[in-house]
């Protein structure tokens, strides 16, 4: 058989079995592992070894590693005597977000249903993207290369840990401790999304992340505001006045240097999200609102995937309860973030905000800092061969090419395989927007699960071929 | 026996029954009237029945009057049947604020004390100045009067209220229905402080307030700061930005017109207050602060009793939990109050803060105002005849003029005074700034009570004797 017949042979088996590979799928998500309630952890335990032997039944040699709190399943596959291709690195997690408020749902969180929607059928349950659904298409991609294609295509490692949903507390010392192991040429994660059902997608762009939390201090105890008002330093007063320096009237951010090294993207990477036709009125109408803000000058997506920004996430002081407190707070907090673009060093925009606050503080006010978290925007070599191969695999599936789109957030491990592994990542996924992550009613598009997992197969074939001759 | 020779009986009256007038309040003092607290309902109804049988005893005509929350004492003497000077209505409370934290007490609250101290003995107990202890002042000059002075020596109203402490809510609709048996030439408090222990003092100026709540809305739910910032609106942004600009870098308020009708003090005023002494220095030494703020151009007594000022007494917004949260959040709040001096319109302003937010407002922004209150700044006519009377009174007293101050903050009482009766207010009071009401170990010292009741009966001398031709 020629590498063309083996992925039309994968594919066909993988659409015979589609009805057990979304059996498979509502398996492991009757578990309700969550990984922030105590009571689940035995549930985690479970999704753990599910995992492990479905990996194990391909023939992967699997272990659970506990941590202190969620185990990790690592398994790992040769691939071919004679691969030749890159080493991947699946990541992947197994844990799910809280399904309350319970009373929200249509159906229970747990029991996963196949629902019509206007797209065909669709997964009813927590966890049904994100991420149980997207990592077993990646699994239901091998089961069908390891049924029907002549054994598992590349050499992979497959990571599945049960902690994201709680800032994987004990990942990054996990990827520092087994670096052999984890070796690979670049990582694959599924949690991302397509831009629409129609149209696959690459996310090749992260924004980074400041996020600190400031508390400014002045008078030792709370003043009485008529006795005080007018002498006494009023932290509340001096807090907003310095904060509301922070963007000028045209969005910009006034930290001292702060654009320097924020690079533009190319003519032709603009030029592909100008041609998505994205509808920053629908996206804001969604939300009750009609006008873009931000910085002037730029699409709304340059804005939402290329641009820095400001935002204060909370702000307190003084009295917040009911009806009226003539009181001068003895101290005022906020905690604000900026999104970062690639090539801006969080810790150095961490001390340019640092120095922007001291040096407006009024004398007498003391102010303290503390950094919750810093990472660096990332941005894919889209040159990469990886790339590359996913871009074709995807074209071939969807019979349109996937636009390389930005995502405003972070996704921390991606920064973590970069900085503890030095390995970049491709980001694949098969999400829609309206898949109410993380929220009530979540759901999966059967078509973009049976698509998603299709796409898997044919980029496994990819590297099968050698990435360098794309089939 | 002259008036002067009335006086004097009434003063060494006085002064032989020293022990038994402070063993009187100390009755008063025992009765732990917490008007805040349901549990003490009963005690302030025995407190005001307290009152009423002082009253009674010395030949008022006394009534307790029930109202929604707690009673208010009226009482009427109309003095002697020759009596030529102004009728008077003594306002003052029996209610006092609550007592914890009960810890910090050195004594317990209701267990009345005489302590030594640096001024010689002093009252402690909740209350012992703010108010009962002033009262207490007044009613037994009144029985000195009664006495030793030949009777009541002035057409004299008493109103003794038990909601100041929970901001009397029942106070305006009572003197509104009771304006006949209220009406007076002019209203009498002892609420407020002297200078220093030697130096009395008039409280002449009150600054007034317009209190507000501002919420600034913008999406219809918190939005995710990764895939919304940039685009969305963040309303803590743009409330820190509005607020920012209330004042300039001189401490000016920036709402137009604001400082239209302030007018400045006369020189002669300026002059007095300079002459205090003033020290801004240990003022804010005392609660960790070492600069004064506020108006620049502006001694530190007159940004303090005479310049208006803004003050955000409190702010919240957002995620204000432990460490982070990449929220934007779909509101923010603010208190914000300006302090205002006479002339000012407290509508006006509130008005004026309305269009200074609105016409910042962001597209899509919205804002919701709530006025807390609002209340004008009072200026005393110190050329009325009770205030040349009581001048003297303390004079003749202390062997020093009192000096006319201000009150940086509101004393509500005086405002409805003024609007519901048409009377202005002679605020004559013995406390000091040490005297910890409204906190633990609260304290009047019995110099001040003493030389308070002197002054009193003093007073009550010169209304005795005809205004025009003080003794």
């Amino acid at each position: 058989m020629t590498m063309q017949e083996r992925v039309a042979a994968v594919l066909a088996h993988a659409d015979a079995g589609l009805d057990g590979s979304w059996g498979r799928l509502f398996e492991l998500l009757r578990i309700p592992s969550i990984s922030a309630q105590p009571a689940h952890k035995a549930d985690c335990m479970r999704a753990a070894e599910w995992v492990r032997d479905q990996l194990a039944a391909m023939g992967f040699a699997v272990e659970i590693h506990p941590t202190a709190l969620h185990p990790v399943v690592l398994a790992h596959h040769a691939g071919p005597a004679d691969y030749s291709g890159p080493s991947i690195l699946f990541y992947g997690h197994y844990d799910v977000q809280p399904a309350d408020p319970l009373e929200l749902w249509h159906s229970p969180p747990f029991e996963p249903q196949l629902v019509d929607g206007p797209h065909g059928k669709k997964i009813v349950a927590r966890g049904a993207v994100d991420d149980k659904g997207q990592v077993m298409m990646f699994l239901e991609a091998l089961r069908a290369w390891h049924e029907a294609g002549g054994g598992i295509p590349a050499r992979i490692t497959v990571l599945i840990e049960g902690e994201e949903e709680v800032s994987s507390p004990n990942l990054d010392p996990f990827l520092a401790a087994h670096r052999d192991a984890l070796a690979a040429d670049f990582a694959l994660i599924s949690d991302s999304g397509m831009w629409n059902i129609d149209t696959p997608a690459l996310t090749t762009r992260l924004r980074g992340i400041t996020y600190m939390q400031l508390t400014l201090k002045a008078a030792k105890r709370d003043l009485h505001s008529g006795m005080f008002g007018g002498s006494a330093l009023n932290p509340i007063n001096a807090l907003t006045k310095i904060l509301g320096e922070i963007q000028d009237d045209a969005g910009r951010i006034q930290l001292p240097g702060f654009y320097e090294r924020v690079r533009q993207i190319s003519n032709a990477q603009a030029a592909e999200w100008d041609a998505l036709g994205f509808d920053e009125t629908k996206f804001l109408g969604d939300i009750g609102l009609s006008v873009g803000v931000g910085e002037r000058g730029f699409s709304a997506l340059q804005r939402l995937w290329a641009r820095p920004t400001v935002d204060i996430n909370g702000i307190w002081g003084g009295y917040t309860g009911p009806g009226s407190k003539t009181v001068i707070a003895a101290e005022a907090s906020a905690k604000i973030s900026f999104r970062l673009v690639p090539d801006q060093d969080p810790r150095e925009i961490a001390e340019s905000f640092r120095r922007f606050v001291t040096e407006r503080l009024p004398k007498d006010a003391q102010v303290d800092f503390e950094v919750f978290g810093v990472s660096p925007g990332i941005e894919v070599n889209i040159s990469a061969p990886w790339v590359g191969a996913a871009r074709a695999a995807l074209a071939e599936e969807f019979l349109r090419p996937p636009v390389m789109i930005g995502c405003g957030g972070s996704i921390p491990v991606v920064e973590s395989l970069k900085r503890l592994l030095g390995i970049d990542t491709l980001l694949m996924g098969f999400g829609l927007d309206d898949d109410n992550i993380h929220s009530p009613n979540e759901k999966f598009e059967l078509r973009c699960f049976h698509r998603g997992l299709r796409s898997h197969a044919r980029l496994l074939g990819k590297f099968a071929a050698g990435i360098s001759n794309p089939v």
